[in-house]
């Protein structure tokens, strides 16, 4: 093949936020999470994110997706509390169904979607690569996964917890979730969070191979088995959606929780400084 | 703090078959089941633990709560056959509504819940550790755990197979209850029907210890999510409680199982002799 | 026992494609399936299965059942391909019923049954062995055992799903399906996809050995124990029998499925040849 047909069936597209690299002779693309400093799930990066996976999403020449993160030691650090601290009733409901939205899309998938968590991955970073169909993980044992809303004195709301109990099971969930645990890679391969650990400057190069793995299995059925693992927890969100967003605007609005998040919020300023 | 406040901020209160020791400081409380020989779950023995429950439970600066036993080698042996043998419709029924209530209560506590199993701990006593947020156990391989009820020709209940369920799976509960299987300590942990063995004189302690590490989690954030993970489970029992009754009534009453019993119990009183 | 009563004590019932061995004095069949060469569940040898098993179900002294191979290297081959390609939609039902019988009939036995993994088994073959209550394999590297419906561009069934869900767990599940995922012997212990490997020449002597402790469970307890774990997912087979039909019919019937199974018979033939 002549460089300049190579060049032709690559495409690059990129928001401020995210970088997608699509390359129709494998039908792979990478999705690039560039949110300085840490990918924060903001309401824009979040619609950044959604409006990325959807174009893909409907080009039948993508069959498989990784995302990764093009920000130093972190994957993603989860929700933006800037979203949900200190901001209208009206704000928190349009960042919540922006988090479910991406949820929904993630987890509902019909592309092979590999997560490359090159970097911590705490909370709404640890759902993320929890949609994916597979996770390989940075060996690096100063990164950290895991859902730790409760140490913020905030709940992961039930979809979080049933994508996490289709991963790991019911007990390791409910002890993982009660404590706000974060696990190391060691920790997060032993109990199933993550799939494989690898050398950090691997996990890029790792996610392609497998990928080829995955590509080898007919569309078709794969996607018709994906739909029928998932189905059911997805349905449970989609018939619900409205009251979730409801529950999260009246939590999260409260007096104590507004408060346990300032204190979260100068605990890092101070961190930094 | 002098030793008169330190004295002050304990309380302790004891019905014949239940010792409660509570420190104000820590806000843990341990219930020490003394029932002399083996804390078998009889009628009166499970009322006097829930009304024991149910006092920490209103007491909103009971955080947590340690439950051990005081009697050599055994934590419970389990649901007392003596109030199911040889006993009328209606005793057997007021029985097992006791059995609930006390399911109930410890698997729907809002306090963190630790057992420091140091001793045996069958079929009710399984149970009863099975409830709690986390299991400690004796590292002595006398002593075994497990829903044994099969081996006695009666069956545990659904909500003994979901609680089992939702700490070691559906395989390893279908097989463990299809069989009456006991485990050792180091089978239990294997399987993750306990978190962690300790020398048998360790066990309390590391419980209080453990307790540090809970309590160090905002209380509104692990209640809510404790319920999430719990409710549906309690749901099925709670509106079910007349049925079970109804159920258990009708197959422990049978003139097979009530001869099965018997013979168990002969079996009991010749290894004592 | 005189060699005599001993001979009466046991029958042996034939039909082409199965055997059975009933030891009176056991109350433990052994189906031995003898369907050359590789077992494949073909209509005629999924019905001749059925009678079998539905006279020793109805016989009250035969309490456990061994199943295993006669063939060679194969357990069983899984479902035969030749009745779903280029047959009437009317075979394709007939065909799928039976299907659907074989799981019904052995997935709710209230025998003991213990599968005797003597070969591979692929896809169909896998579904038989994780009906029963345990699993012991011959720890041949060159065996292998899984659902593989995704590589031929086919899907396993929700009760397929179920069935594994219930032996491995949602996420290995949600993997081994997409993948269709063949293990061998170590793997498929190490997910507990099998319960225990032994020498191959040791397989069945295991399967009787491993009975007796079965058999040592009073057989109402064990039966109404086996009832509850497994109801809840054979009612929901049951009460959707006809769409489930109708769902395989549409399926297999497709221009591009049936394009699919050809390629795969014309692999299958080039590889024998």
């Amino acid at each position: 093949m002549s460089p300049a047909l190579v060049a032709q069936r690559r495409s690059s597209s990129t928001s401020q936020k995210v970088k997608v690299d699509f390359d129709q002779s494998t039908g792979v693309a990478v999705m690039h999470m560039q949110s300085p400093p840490v990918n924060s799930l903001s309401l824009e990066f979040l619609t950044d994110v959604c409006i990325a996976l959807e174009k893909l999403e409907m080009d039948k020449s993508c069959r498989g997706l990784v995302v990764t993160s093009s920000q130093p030691k972190v994957f993603s650090a989860g929700l933006d509390i800037l979203d949900m601290y200190g901001k209208s009733p009206e704000h928190c409901a349009e960042f919540w169904k922006a988090v479910q939205e991406m949820w929904l899309k993630f987890y509902g998938s019909d592309m092979i979607t590999i997560a490359a968590v090159n970097g911590s991955s705490p909370a709404g970073g640890c759902l993320l690569s929890m949609t994916c169909d597979y996770r390989i993980m940075a060996d690096n044992p100063r990164y950290s996964i895991g859902l730790n809303e409760t140490k913020l004195g905030i709940v992961a709301p039930f979809w979080f917890k049933d994508t996490m109990v289709n991963t790991v099971g019911h007990r390791t969930t409910e002890m993982a979730l009660q404590l706000g645990l974060l696990y190391s890679p060691a920790e997060a391969l032993k109990i199933g969070l993550v799939d494989q650990l690898v050398r950090e400057d691997q996990v890029l190069t790792t996610a392609t191979e497998t990928m080829t793995k995955w590509l080898a299995i007919p569309d078709h059925a794969r996607q018709l088995t994906k739909s029928m693992m998932r189905k059911p927890t997805i349905d449970k969100l989609t018939s619900n959606r409205e009251a979730d967003v409801n529950n999260f605007v009246k939590f999260i609005t409260k007096d104590s929780i507004q408060k346990s998040l300032g204190m979260y919020l100068e605990m890092l300023k101070r961190r930094k400084a």
